[in-house]
């Protein structure tokens, strides 16, 4: 199958080609490289970063003829970290203005182009927020009070409430989304994925890696701080609770998505996690695993800090997915590496400076 | 109490700066023209076009001074047509971008300048489509499917259904607003309006006024056709069934949001609408009125022609709202009014070239 992969040169986009391309997939990778200016911006830069192959192009204005017979295109090409959308009113903007018109140009170029295209987009477990009742995988039935002794039912999308203002940029592409697959008959699967762990994949010995408190996830910041002999800083209470995946099952879900694509016309939402933890249970794990201490420190988000979260992830147990949990070994393998970069790691850079509410 | 209107030199900008500044209220308006352009691109002019005083200035950037010490901005600045924004992709694209770009610097200026703002956004019954349930105002108690034989329930927004990608830019315009609202503890009334007809006001012998198929609303365009002696079309079965009301009760309900507005943080949803009609039921109204012929003509649009609707505006009752209901004097006023500015009329301008599915 031909793929389209947009934001190709990072932590997923490049483990997404190099997997696609070792599993027989013809694939495009395109990057804009615009991450590397933000990461400037707040002088930050990876600890790893491997090379892989990617042409550089602008998904926001890409030439049409990237659309021409392809089976699918993977959007990974937003901004996406919270924390920089919180930073200043420039960055707030540059994350709506970057994640609004790509996946506008996407849509255009798709419904021009390509109809039948497939448009895979990373969407975020963090469209739903924690709305303290069960999450369903997009989609509940909504039965109205039934006005004249008739109780009307529909299926409709479960509601949102993003925690940041990038998190609100991936709903919104949502509604862009939906809305062309609803009208204009695209299809597209919005994978509603957890917070991503690892350092590994089958293809690369070492993946790209962030762990700094703007573009790193939580998991691989407490490995890096372990590594380092630094406690491990726990945002307030620690009990926020979200879903999680090894990168590994990323690259999984992705393939699962696009060799069982929906039907012309469908909008499909499949929630992409395996497992869900506190932070304050990740931190436990790590220490066990690590003997590091854990720290609580103030934290920097308006979130909730002690809360009930469920979310349903049946459709890709559905359509195959093997998942691999997090054992102590994906924990190890990644300490090993973050103390053989360990003089790379700018201590200050873990510590949280953007609030989001000043 | 000091306003400021972002879009004020539309057909419902000026008659909400002329009516607000009657009343007492004081009043910095703003426009930036932008909508003549797009009218040229289109090829069409207002039948009548007014002038009220108002400052040129682009409410996408505007300087923060604006903001300070105001109690309220009404939030007109965006691009309002649906078949506008179904033109061209480049049509769409600058409807997506003026929309949204609009929206974030207004909360965000509102945010840095001046949180206690009450921010008065004109959104749209259509955020909502026809879902074929009652549609409640904004939010609905959810309840989940009770794992470990709890059920949990939670007040939500009812989920969008936009029918252009206009629409759909409210529907994102309001996840913006709610987030502001929510997270940064702005506080905000979305009004979800219905289609708006009239042409007269208490400070408007007449109004601004749209006749042709991409600016002009359904009952404004009916009286036009019957004026000019020309049948009114009706696109397709006609059973298209939506919310209305008389201008002069948007001026109302945007007065009653300014004087009762919620409290810090809260992101309110009104639907302002005062009188339900299918498009064939208005057609039969002007037809009785002035004699005309009714015709239908195939639907550039992709919606339901037949269908159930139901939508409550509970909230301006409570509030003291007094419709204005259509009669036959509202109608024949309008007839009057058209004749008067016949020579103006372009025929050509009426019949609907936009189709939502090429």
């Amino acid at each position: 199958m031909k793929v389209l992969i947009l934001g190709g040169n990072g932590y997923l986009g490049q483990a997404t080609a190099e997997y696609l391309r070792a599993n027989g997939f013809q694939v495009t990778s395109i990057d804009s490289d615009i991450k590397s200016t933000w990461m400037k911006q707040m002088g930050v830069s990876p600890l790893i970063e491997p090379e892989v192959d990617y042409d550089i192009g602008d998904a926001k204005f890409l030439r049409e003829e990237y659309y021409a017979g392809i089976d699918a295109v993977v959007h990974y090409a937003e901004q996406p970290s919270a924390p920089f959308s919180m930073y200043t009113d420039k960055a707030g903007f540059d994350t709506v203005y970057n994640n609004i018109t790509t996946t506008l140009d996407i849509i255009l170029n798709v419904r021009k182009v390509n109809p039948a295209c497939h448009i895979v987009k990373l969407g975020t477990m963090g469209e739903y927020g924690t709305p303290g009742v069960d999450i369903p995988e997009g989609y509940f039935t909504y039965h109205d009070r039934g006005g004249e002794d008739v109780v009307r039912s529909k299926r409709m999308l479960f509601p949102k409430q993003p925690g940041s203002l990038y998190h609100t940029t991936k709903v919104m592409d949502s509604d862009m989304i939906e809305f062309g697959c609803r009208v204009w008959g695209l299809k597209a699967t919005d994978l509603h994925q957890g917070v991503v762990y690892g350092s590994e994949t089958d293809e690369m010995r070492v993946t790209r890696f962030y762990y700094d408190a703007v573009f790193g996830t939580v998991l691989n910041r407490f490995v890096v701080q372990a590594a380092m002999g630094m406690p491990l800083t726990v945002y307030g209470k620690g009990g926020q609770t979200r879903g999680y995946l090894n990168i590994r099952d990323t690259l999984q879900c992705v393939r699962l998505a696009i060799e069982n694509p929906p039907k012309q016309g469908e909008y499909r939402v499949l929630n992409q996690f395996t497992q869900t933890f506190s932070v304050q249970r990740l931190a436990e794990i790590v220490k066990r695993v690590t003997g590091a201490n854990i720290t609580s420190i103030p934290n920097p988000r308006k979130e909730m800090e002690d809360h009930y979260y469920w979310a349903s992830n049946e459709g890709f147990k559905q359509l195959g997915l093997r998942p691999h949990l997090l054992d102590d070994s994906v924990i190890e393998q990644m300490v090993e590496l973050a103390k053989l970069y360990a003089d790379r790691v700018d201590e200050k850079r873990i510590r949280p400076e953007v609030r989001w509410v000043k």
